[in-house]
């Protein structure tokens, strides 16, 4: 930061660095109050570079939504077995999608709050991050009642409506959660996931969601012993 | 619609009607496209009036949100009786919900689409109504807690939590259920209902939760009769 460097540095290294400042600056001030000085200074760049390579602020701030949302999809989409019940994929998938946005707070602040706050050609960016993950989320839930071996009783319709219910859950889940000190992203995966899971009414009566023990999890991932560390803290 | 009148009218009547077009127009074009000239013809008042009136295009979009926000917190508040189980009251809650925004679907638009695509201090007002919302939904939760006659286990970070994704879910459904075709208000509930009381697990197992019987229903309510009409579509 400060000084402005001219070393040289491959293009695509450079963008990488103007776009982690971008996310920090407009997931912390919000896209009105940031400003480009502020965000070539975090990267190190002069300001004219900035808008060399990222052509203006709405583009840039574009750039940094498509990142963000491209890095939550795939951090969702890596982070579930799809070989495992259905359960132990909705718990991973839950993992994964809080681990990164307790990880990325900038960056989801961007995605669920900037993005949507300011016109609609940023929003319907967010939009189709959103219905790809409302997808894989379908095809989780249909999954879940084929594996049941018996007639769902779960329409086509229904099916829809409870992937809308769960993404929506989440994204409130995630912002309440990061706003909210002290929570971890374990903590908030496991109080969705029984909720979803197990629903309100078992969870009055004493009868939760269990994660899988430790030494069960890392058998499952191949590995030779159980660690304390991965192991859900409920 | 047409000819702008002149007839004498109380201003509050006026006003009213001239949010009723504004919250028509904004739900329908958006808040950008949406112009001052078709919401004046709507309301069937010249357009200076309007102005006179509501000052400006932010403070009549302001006010809309204003109106739709109490409005809708005062559907839920009012549909829920407080005395009945706390699975019912969930029940009249989330039915209430879907009830009001699938009769308001214009002023539903303004206040999850609009209200927060168009810059901090209309979205504000969306965040203080739904503060109001989760603060009823986390009572709710608390009392279905005591109502188990037992220890709980629910921490109140973890209550916090689950009023989140509940709303959460109720917001992303709702917009769902007034893009699809076919959906009506009492499908929604009961597709949130049983995700949230009973859950993914138990609806994979056949073990849905159930409505009330219209009879009881109406027993519930001081009627002499059940009637078909509210028995909820599942």
């Amino acid at each position: 930061m400060g000084a402005v460097k001219t070393k040289r540095m491959p293009r695509a290294v450079r963008e990488q660095q103007m776009l982690d400042a971008a996310v920090r600056i407009f997931g912390r001030r919000g896209y009105m109050a940031a400003s480009m000085d502020e965000i070539a200074e975090l990267a190190g760049v002069s300001k004219p570079l900035v808008y060399l390579y990222l052509n203006s602020k709405e583009s840039l701030f574009t750039a940094c939504i498509r990142r963000e949302a491209e890095a939550l999809v795939e951090a969702v989409r890596a982070g579930v077995r799809r070989e495992l019940p259905a359960d132990r994929q909705l718990w991973e998938g839950l993992d994964a999608f809080f681990t990164h946005t307790s990880r990325n707070p900038d960056g989801w602040a961007v995605l669920h709050l900037q993005a949507r706050t300011h016109g609609e050609p940023f929003a319907a960016v967010v939009t189709a991050m959103r219905e790809e993950i409302v997808v894989f989320v379908t095809q989780l839930i249909v999954d879940a009642a084929r594996e049941a071996h018996r007639d769902p009783h779960l329409p086509g319709r229904e099916v829809a409506g409870l992937a809308e219910a769960l993404v929506g859950a989440a994204e409130s889940l995630a912002a309440w959660a990061n706003a909210t000190p002290g929570t971890t992203a374990r903590q908030a995966a496991a109080t969705l996931m029984n909720f979803a899971w197990a629903g309100l009414g078992d969870l009055m009566d004493g009868r939760p969601w269990s994660p899988p023990e430790p030494d069960q999890d890392a058998q499952d991932r191949g590995q030779t012993g159980g660690s304390a560390e991965t192991s859900p803290t409920r």
